[in-house]
């Protein structure tokens, strides 16, 4: 039996311009453009290995070892586009094997637990459209494959490049516009770190899918939000990436961040994220920013409590320092050389602050999909 | 020595449509109208004795008891204004006493703990206007005594009406038409009932007098609140009242706490006054609104963690029902039949979520400032 097969690594991205809402629910067409920043693979990645053969006589995926449905329309979707550009490519050369009749066996891992609560679907969407494309020998136009990804979990567009990516809304109704573009590679900017906290939280968060449908249908400030706030933030954030103004840059991602959650909580029935502790990190970062006279780290929230803050590798002894002093107890530290820390210290805050987080990870920018000669098997 | 003396209740105002911002600062002048209850001054009021003589040296202020400064700008305000009114009464008749040329001494006492965080300073300022306006014998018109009020606390405006009062914004850059009218008055609606819970809160709020002058400054969304969503509100929740239509009212009251403190979470840095037992109770309600397949209980919060629900008498056994499973442990209930209520429970409710809370208080719409012959002395 001849099984064709390739593998592909994908990153997580974190949005520092917030995607919340759909025009289009089945091709997963924003109400607005966004800007994200790919994290480092070390730490947070899914890797596919995707195979397929005339011998296979169903699709098939496993998750983290486990067969999952491929009964969804978002990965139908998906593995249709992929095997239609399969076709354009078979059809060009009449001695390439019928690739695109063949059905595929997908296997997915994430090096980092799903407990965490990071938002894992856009990493999972993009391995798997780059390791089908790697699979299928498609031409390398990340743009192009953005929008399949895309029609997976919208946000898994802006995994199929590294360093800082935008999402352009685009304006047409099939969505052949609505794409991910590079705003600047990881080469630029490599010194921007993250350090991610996974907060605590009892309660199930709404659905983003369901919550943001909720803020597009009920929301009174949401299109002022959308038309105005939005757009006018996109130019300013692209501008201050290609400055690298970390100043600006975390401004308008701690803005954003508030904005989002503002219309969350303008939902009704309203719709919230943050919890008690989220709000006291929200509290350290301005405390820290307005202590140094600037900012030098920037905070950002998506539909869940964990907070991902954002600081440039020269601040990092202050930073760290900061969130050494408060979450100590936590594991996630191992990788740093804690005597490079300046201990910052806050007036007023809770000492117990910790306890409302489960772990810190300390990540940094990174690249986009790569492909491995590591293979998944079952 | 000749005293002349005159005592008045002022009742406590819980807005339904929120003032949030200031167009003008000394005069107190809002960015948008706003709506609100009066409460049952059985429960939460505040007793003002006002007292003038020829021999009394200088102003002097006593507040539950201690002296207090009458250096503040906005309390000066307030008494230069009514002097002006009497020395027009004075002017008109040469028989009076020259009480506008007089010292005053005045005396005010709350009935309910200032500690419970609950806004003091609306009754208090209307307890003090009303109260020398009647040592003055100024005509009685509350809408212009409102102004008055208004310069020494925004929302005191409101305190001068029972029922359903509105705050009209007004236009003139002199304040001569920013005052409170009458929506409805108690006998139009008077089985509207309030539920006040009061919620323990470890951290100090940012006082609203800066933080809405944060969002002024800083929220993206906020011009959009006050120039579309809160005008079209506006005229929507005044015929609510005229309608007695609970669902529509309460619908508006929710909703506008919300955008309310949207903006507050969408100003730079973020504020915030609901935390995660205000969040809990949000929540509760809609459940119950949702159970019962119509609105029957409408939450609002002011700047801080207290939650104030509305709900008509018709459905006190429900409403109350429910609160007392959850709450019963907080005193506040001594006043209730509580055979008279059903057993009201919600699948996923945190029985813990009384642990947030202080004490209940259980209270009506209600009457405003009344003339007493109760007199406070030092």
């Amino acid at each position: 039996m001849t099984v064709y097969t390739a593998s592909c690594t994908a990153p997580v991205n974190i949005a520092t311009l917030k995607y919340w809402g759909k025009r289009d629910k089945s091709l997963n067409l924003p109400t607005n453009s966004s800007i994200s920043v790919t994290l480092s693979q070390k730490d947070l990645r899914t890797l596919t290995t995707a195979s397929t053969s005339s011998e296979f006589t169903e699709d098939k995926l496993w998750l983290n070892g486990k067969l999952e449905s491929l009964e969804s329309p978002r990965t139908k979707a998906c593995l249709q586009d992929l095997r239609k550009l399969r076709a354009q490519v078979e059809s060009s050369n009449a001695e390439l094997p019928k690739l695109s009749t063949y059905k595929l066996h997908i296997v997915s891992e994430n090096n980092f637990p799903t407990a965490a609560g990071l938002a894992s679907s856009a990493a999972g969407f993009a391995a798997l459209v780059s390791s089908i494309a790697k699979l299928y020998k498609l031409p390398e136009d990340m743009s192009e494959l953005s929008k399949i990804a895309r029609k997976g979990s919208g946000s898994a567009c802006r995994s199929l490049f590294g360093g800082f990516v935008a999402w352009e809304m685009g304006e047409l109704t099939n969505g052949e516009d609505s794409k991910a573009v590079e705003v600047a590679p990881l080469s630029h900017w490599p010194t921007l770190k993250a350090a991610i906290l996974v907060v605590s939280d009892d309660k199930k968060d709404t659905p983003s899918t369901s919550g943001m449908q909720l803020t597009v249908g009920t929301s009174d400030l949401f299109q002022h939000r959308i038309k105005e706030v939005v757009p006018a933030r996109f130019e300013e954030m692209k501008k201050s990436i290609i400055a690298k103004d970390f100043e600006k840059f975390g401004e308008l991602t701690m803005k954003d961040s508030n904005s989002f959650h503002a219309v969350c909580l303008d939902s009704y029935p309203p719709i919230f994220y943050l919890n008690d502790t989220s709000k006291k990190i929200i509290k350290l970062i301005h405390k820290l920013n307005e202590l140094e006279g600037k900012i030098i780290a920037a905070y950002t929230f998506d539909a869940g409590p964990n907070a991902v803050i954002y600081y440039d590798e020269v601040n990092e002894s202050k930073v760290l320092g900061l969130l050494h002093n408060y979450f100590s107890k936590l594991g996630g530290w191992e990788s740093k050389d804690l005597t490079k820390l300046t201990k910052v210290e806050i007036e007023g805050t809770d000492d117990e602050i910790y306890k409302g987080v489960s772990r810190i990870i300390l990540t940094s920018i990174g690249e986009g999909p790569q492909e491995t000669n590591e293979i998944l098997t079952i």
